[in-house]
């Protein structure tokens, strides 16, 4: 098989990817493509994969309503009850409006697509910034409340929290490097103990209610100082209700995963959603009925789940640190639910060329490995500037869930109506879903278009109400990721145009070759190099940049002595710099080119037998090639010359 | 100037390096290097720039005696006062030994120089690393000091000491890296103010103690936690005795900076020397009698001088105010010490080859860049780590300086001893310094042998009293910076032979030229690159790694529709990496070279014209330039392709 005879030549690796033994055994054996389609899940996996979310922010909901409401004095706590119930009703709109979304769309129905394929371009890119900065917030959110129910259990550990919290962060991330199948397995079994750790909990502590010898909080944690007591206002209970909304965030996560289901997915995954707003709804409303009726209070110290479950199950025993033991791993399950969705939504957008294109590049465990870094990443960053402060987080967190809502309930609203404008007999082929005449579209779009007006609302209350506490950060952050998308847009499809062969005239040939070689001593690596570019032509110029008088009378009387004639350009540096002379001496020279000409520098570079020793020399060699890769008509070559 | 009819060309540069504006407005304009001999000093600002760091330490000194002391009650505190005593009766000690160093070594008589001229290769090593890491120290150590002054006056900053601890640093940072002339003039006023604030302090606080009329400390701070109370034991007077020794440190400041002295050097610094420990020695008897007098705490929330102060001016006043001040800025200017003498000493290990040699390069304003801002980096995450609690750095500090004493002292002794045996005319030339007999001899070096002695014993009790507490680490830290000192030091030495033309004979004239041409895609920049290929060799190969069929397909199709009969290699990479299969192929085809062969990779480079676009492709390019260096009788040459 000789490559010169034929234009086509395959050539099969015989092994899988060298890979280093620690790789190995954090991220496990490289999985070829051809494995791909077996990585997906069925309902009661699914619901453990993308619900815990959701079921997760019953553990820091109330107490985020709480926090708000004894502004007004301990008294105002008994609003939290009727705010929860206002609050299960936006579920139930949410829920039954995004069923409708699951059928519609079989092959993943997350508010990106619904609003790329029904509101064009720019509210898909609103919606896809609004949820990649809510799938950062979930991790840190999730990955603090879970240090906070530690913390419950464990006073001692609290100047730690931000340590374990980042140190929780990452291994999420090394399992989830590892593939979603595995993550699932790893998360089914405390998904649903935390199901029955917490309807243990909320039966006992209702039937211990009923028959009245459900005791007060004893021996309450110091409560959270918000500053000077205030009325009861319809500000208030509005602000309250907002903080309470985190409730719903995680809803939208099954949409998006749709395509992670088995067959029939839709299916599939509209029972698992139902389910999950079912057991949502209940927990969420038993939690804050029991926080009432025990008497618990806000505190930076213990939560409200800790609270409950110490009185309800009378005392710190074994039941109360299960509670405490599920309810954190629910919480770290929450940030895992991010890490399935912000790879696939990152990977989504970068293939629509608004984001980076290597985050549509699967890793060696067939996962977007890109994706699950940078979002460990920038939630590890939040997670110490915020000090992992749950109370702090809040007000950031779920503008972006509500505006996606809002966002993709429009869009299907529009679709609707869309449908409704068909004939009985048409259909339409998009490019997610088909789209065929249904008689029940008035419903279906009232129904969506309620939900997306209600959703809105909350938007509105949202930034209004949590404005200066943090929410107008997210508002600044949303437009800009926006502009980052389009700009990163504007340079691929630049670069398309500029790289497209559409009207190419193959340029003259090269004609004169020239060479130069920057040196900065006379060694066995300089030899090299020089020999490497008296190969390529005969012109050859050697340059040295001169700092110190008597190095470079020595420089030069070794070239004379080694190098046989070739001549040696010295430019003084008085102010010891070496990169600009040398860049600005090859510019000037480049500027000399006529069409066909080009300047081959020639860098000798040592290459060090330890990556460490990189640290002990200079790196011009690349530095240089950094600075001259600008210059047109100039090509550099690294000589390397391997040491010891 | 033709440069091909001359061996040696010299082109002289018209312009001065181009800077960005922000980088002169940080850092001022470059300055040239016939520029360097102006940066001297004289005494008074020498004792404002090299004094700081001692006197500084009396903000804290006596402070970390009473924080060992209370551990015993606070009856235990007036054991403070003859503590102080005996820690000032070794620095008397220790000065009268420096003098003799000083005088010996009037071109810079450091630790790390003494002992290199005296006791050899391995103890200056020694010295070097204990030095080291005790600059970094006092950075951290002076600045959180700082903070905690700042602390003492307006609590409400308690929660963001760290974050301007950490601005602190960095703009001593930049002050430095301006250069040291005009940070000796920024920080000699400040100095002069806090020597006349604590002389006033002081004074008044006698007079009134005297007179009878200085008041107990009113409404003292809570006292720091120092666990179960213990009883007065002899380790425990030990253990505060080290706490205390802290007040030594800097005392070797101006040893290492005669250099940066006004002619006569030594007696310039001899003098400073002298009037810093006696300025030093009973600033710090002071202030720890006034302690005792007005019955000072130790606490997390208020320093001693703090409270001195608000006791002897009778409240919070502007006097008091104008103490914290100046204590603040003082203890800020003790960090800049470390930034004249840890750039200093590293250039001095570099140039003798135990550290990179980039830190014998002087920057633009002929600093020691690299030195400067590798302090910073580290001192600001001790910072960070130890979130800017002086008690928690104490028990790592102080050591370093205590060895380097010791070494530099014996080291001395040594000296004398070789005086000694000289005859009464004989001379001996060393590096430092000229030997030439003394009649003084056995004086001298009963002096220096009993300095050193003093400070062994210092060394010893430290490490077993504060082993516990964090002395372990340094135990630790300084063998393991003596082995990187070594590691580093074999490195050069074997380059130096690796490159060494000695016995070089000139290889064989380069015969065969092949060229490989990895490709991603068919486009302007592949085509730019095979041109180029083609211009070398006619024996061109391009290499194509396939992980998607369809798309493997089209640049099958491409290809041959645009290069004419160009080989392309397909490689198949089924488990998604691109580098690995290329390399191996690249590795096999470089395997079958005869000798004087060589394979030059010529590599297609996007060049985009805004470097935040860089992040929007993968790479490649420089991946591989890294992975192909390693293989003998390769060359990789970059083909830049300037897109827009």
């Amino acid at each position: 098989m000789d490559p010169s005879t034929k234009s086509k030549v395959t050539y099969q690796p015989a092994t899988s990817p060298k890979k280093s033994r620690l790789h190995s055994w954090l991220i496990g054996r490289p999985l070829p493509t051809a494995d791909a389609e077996q990585q997906a899940i069925g309902k009661r996996i699914g619901l453990a994969v993308f619900s815990s979310d959701a079921l997760s922010s019953t553990a820091y909901a109330t107490q985020e309503i709480l926090v708000i409401l004894v502004a007004a004095g301990t008294a105002a706590l008994s609003f939290a009850f009727p705010i929860s119930i206002t609050i299960v009703a936006l579920l139930a709109i949410v829920t039954i409006s995004y069923q409708q979304t699951i059928h519609a769309y079989p092959s993943g129905g997350g508010a990106y697509i619904v609003s790329r394929d029904n509101l064009g371009q720019f509210a898909s890119q609103v919606a896809g910034a609004s949820l990649l900065s809510d799938y950062i917030l979930t991790v840190s959110v999730s990955v603090s409340a879970g240090l906070a129910q530690v913390v419950s259990a464990f006073p001692a550990l609290i100047n730690y929290r931000v340590y374990i919290a980042v140190a929780v962060v990452m291994l999420i991330m090394l399992i989830n490097l590892r593939g979603v199948k595995e993550s699932g397995f790893v998360f089914a079994i405390p998904t649903y103990f935390f199901l029955a750790m917490l309807t243990l909990t909320v039966v006992v502590g209702l039937v211990r209610n009923i028959s009245g010898n459900l005791p007060g909080l004893i021996d309450p944690p110091p409560i959270i100082d918000m500053g000077t007591t205030q009325a009861v206002t319809l500000f208030l209970l509005l602000h309250a209700f907002s903080s309470g909304t985190t409730a719903l965030t995680g809803v939208e996560a099954i949409s998006n995963g749709i395509p992670a289901f088995k067959e029939p997915r839709s299916r599939n995954a509209g029972q698992t959603l139902v389910w999950m707003s079912v057991i949502l709804g209940s927990l969420f409303l038993s939690i804050t009925f029991l926080s009432g009726a025990i008497g618990a209070v806000p505190s930076e110290f213990e939560t409200v789940i800790s609270q409950i479950a110490r009185t309800v199950f009378s005392g710190r025993g074994i039941l109360y640190l299960s509670v405490i033991g599920a309810t954190t791993l629910i919480l770290f399950m929450a940030a895992n639910t991010a890490f399935a969705d912000f790879p696939r939504l990152s990977a989504l957008q970068a293939s629509d060329k608004f984001l980076p294109r290597q985050l549509t590049y699967r890793g060696s465990r067939l996962v977007y490995s890109w994706g699950i870094v940078t979002l460990s990443m920038i939630a590890a960053l939040i997670i110490i500037l915020f000090q992992a402060n749950v109370t702090s987080l809040i007000p950031l967190y779920a503008i972006g869930v509500f505006l996606s809502f809002t966002l993709s309930q429009a869009g299907m609203a529009h679709r609707w109506l869309k449908i409704g404008m068909l004939g009985p007999e048409d259909e339409i082929q998009e490019q997610g879903s088909v789209l065929s005449y249904d008689p029940n579209w008035r419903w279906k779009m009232i129904i969506n278009g309620f939900g997306a007006m209600c959703t809105a609302v909350v938007v509105i209350i949202f930034a209004t109400t949590k404005f200066q506490d943090g929410a107008w950060l997210v508002l600044i952050l949303i437009p800009l990721l926006v502009s980052m998308f389009y700009a990163i847009h504007r340079h691929y499809i630049r670069l398309a145009d500029d790289l497209s062969l559409t009207d190419f005239v193959p340029p003259p040939v090269l004609k004169h070759q020239r060479t130069i070689v920057p040196i900065s001593d006379v060694h066995k690596g300089t030899l090299t190099a020089l020999r490497y570019a008296r190969s390529l032509s005969d012109d050859v110029t050697a340059v040295f940049i001169a700092i110190d008088d008597a190095q470079t009378k020595r420089i030069q009387d070794r070239w004379e002595k080694w190098t046989e004639g070739v001549p040696l350009i010295v430019i003084d540096s008085p102010f010891r710099e070496l990169m600009h002379p040398l860049v600005d001496y090859i510019d000037i020279q480049a500027a000399k080119n006529e069409p066909g000409d080009i300047i081959t520098v020639v860098v000798p570079e040592f290459v060090p037998s330890h990556w460490w020793h990189n640290f002990l020399h200079n790196q011009h060699a690349t530095w240089l090639h950094f600075a001259l890769r600008h210059i047109p008509g100039v090509v550099v070559v690294n000589v390397p010359y391997q040491v010891e």
